[in-house]
């Protein structure tokens, strides 16, 4: 394998990030930027530009995905690299922007080299990740995919019954679908982790191996509403003691394992200072790497579940929502991250994700893996999101590396 | 003491409640007859006809405050019994108005048997016992007490906006301040027990020493709120995990020492299924009738929860609303309300109220007690709010026996 000498410009990346940062601002220092709006519009627009002064070919597909291919030597399956430029309503300014604007910064630094690759390198911004206007998330790569068909995508409708497939055509981003990507040689996505793993151990780069699997579940749990004044202790059949119980038991089975479980949503009623919460209804989410552990650990919280219901005679309703597999990347673009990584002395670790993103659909159509830069605090979606300089400068040069060697890379990933 | 050899006309008493549940009638077998709504009206209306035909000098006063007087053979301080007709939104047709109705049922069997009292006897309707649509509750007893003024009272909107003031003006029963009842030589109440102990005990008749003492909190767990994939368990400053140990600790401590306490309301943000909860606020009522002891166990679970906090590394606020000391009602009339139904053959237990009534503000004005029939399955404040015939006429029959030695006692109280 050659290696690089250059690497990347990372004053002019910041630069791009900063311009991003402006289109959708919002106090302080986040980005409103939902997909199809008119901030995302413009957005694209400036993108498309900036595509085209670094001499890229720009095609939009009929999901509204935009693409800017530098050719190769070769007509070989390209390169895809990027992400998402669209935000949560009270969003960050790093989240899947980086993934794209660090994929063009690769392209902009491999032309102020004059480098040529063997196969072509594709960027992309696919659209509507974050599914904060329009549901589900991560749609238009599901739509690429396969997932989703398009007659569900553009039938979605946002709070106002606005359509996607409406929406699309008013921001003028309605492409067409031969211009959906086919055959791709190697997906690649930089993201931040969302998480507080990196920052927490100090490393810079994460090697991504893949999606940790789902399960979301419901939890009714019903018992009787009485008035608090004259129910003695042991005549109550309180829904919201037997719920505590439950989120406590949740809690150590997962931490025992090293799986994660979080009860994020949780409603009672009646829901009055001094009445007996008669019923409660909670979210369960359960994720891990290993889908057989994750299996066995929800097995034994339904199960502990149940019993705790028994115990206090009320009775519980266990309902499934979502269950997703675990998502594996490709093993030798995950070693190559690691690799290249090392070899440019930053810290790395392969680790699972524990959000689900763009490569988990795409990992669908091609060998697939991601790159995690830290997230300080772990915190995203949220204004206070943010990745240190010198992180996303490293990050930035392991994609640009990484891109590089695939696009020069004869034989097969898989 | 003479003892009477008569009882009360269950059969008309039964008739006059159901003349009652047809007066702002909802399904199935509820009321909704909220204070100085046009059902109360009506309610009033029809109460003051039967108060006439019973033959009783009716007046109203400036809360308007509905009395019958029954003339004595002295001009003595008079017995006062009653409660209140008006009802929660969605309230059952028993709550106060059997306190009301075996009142008036008591007066007109004195009638049939042409019995004569010393003492004078009134009987009362409360009104905005409930608070339902002007708080707080028990106003206009209250009023009487003295803790809260007339100015205040008058000044309590409901939720459109519209006054106490102007709504009892316009439904006609704004009296005057001149007939507040001033010299009582005794108050008594029925009220359904709103609470499962007597069924359980298959008990008919509640002696009730008085009511139970109360602090209400409200607590604020506040740690951070982060994406539910990527965060290790060991990471998480999780609000809801560090609640529902609170919750468990509270019913594990309240229960050890036999005093109620309820977490009736939690919310908790940002309530999103994979987001972890950063803050989770709850209510607390606790109750007892030993305010030691309750003031006791308060502080043993204020320190178990700032604790949890404290393991946790998160922050928690904890905030007094209200701090009510127990009322202990008249030892005498309680003592004699235990003898009469012993004496008719019932079974009877001495036994605090949890719930609050207008005997707690009638308590500082003269010697007061209660008599509790039993609510099937604890229930009230709801349409499924029931009382079994034969424990109304258990009821009236021990209220009939009391008011008349009360109402025939020379001596002092107190």
């Amino acid at each position: 394998m050659n290696n690089l000498k250059s690497k990347v410009n990372f004053k002019r990346l910041k630069d791009t990030i900063d311009k991003s940062a402006e289109i959708g601002n919002i106090p302080v220092n986040g980005l409103k930027r939902l997909a199809l709006s008119d901030e995302d519009k413009l957005m694209r627009d400036i993108f498309q530009v900036w595509m085209e002064e670094a001499g890229l070919e720009v095609r939009i597909d009929d999901f509204g995905n935009m693409y800017g291919k530098r050719p190769g030597k070769t007509d070989k399956p390209p390169v895809l690299v990027g992400s998402h430029l669209d935000t949560q309503p009270s969003g960050g300014r790093f989240d899947g922007i980086l993934g794209v604007l660090t994929a063009l910064e690769v392209v902009r630094t491999l032309n102020d080299n004059d480098i040529e690759t063997m196969r072509p390198i594709e960027i992309v911004n696919f659209t509507n990740e974050e599914g904060a206007r329009f549901e589900p998330p991560m749609m238009a790569s599901g739509g690429l995919a396969g997932v989703f068909d398009r007659e569900f995508i553009y039938s979605r409708k946002d709070r106002d019954g606005k359509k996607f497939g409406d929406e699309l055509k008013r921001i003028g981003y309605q492409g067409k679908s031969e211009n959906r990507i086919q055959d791709i040689y190697a997906f690649l996505e930089l993201h931040i982790e969302q998480g507080p793993v990196l920052e927490n151990e100090n490393i810079s780069i994460g090697a991504v191996e893949g999606i940790q699997g789902t399960n979301w579940l419901e939890i009714t749990v019903t018992g009787e509403s009485d008035h608090a004044g004259p129910t003695p202790m042991n005549l109550r059949k309180d829904a919201l003691t037997a719920a505590s119980q439950m989120i406590g038991i949740i809690e150590e089975r997962a931490s025992g394992k090293g799986v994660m479980a979080t009860v994020g949503r949780l409603s009672l009623s009646p829901n009055v200072t001094n009445c007996i919460p008669g019923q409660v209804v909670f979210s369960l989410d359960i994720r891990h790497f290993d889908d057989y552990l994750r299996k066995e650990v929800l097995n034994e919280i339904t199960e502990a579940i149940q019993r705790i219901a028994d115990d206090r005679e009320i009775t519980v309703r266990i309902e499934d929502l979502w269950d997703s597999k675990t998502t594996i990347f490709n093993p030798k673009i995950v070693n190559l991250i690691e690799e290249r990584a090392k070899e440019l002395g930053y810290n790395v670790k392969k680790m699972p994700s524990g959000a689900g993103h763009d490569s988990k659909h795409m990992n669908e159509l091609a060998p697939t893996a991601m790159i995690f830069v830290p997230s300080a605090n772990g915190k995203s979606h949220d204004v206070s999101e943010l990745t240190l300089d010198e992180d996303i400068e490293n990050g930035a040069n392991v994609l640009y590396e990484v891109v590089y060697q695939l696009a020069n890379n004869e034989g097969d990933l898989v």
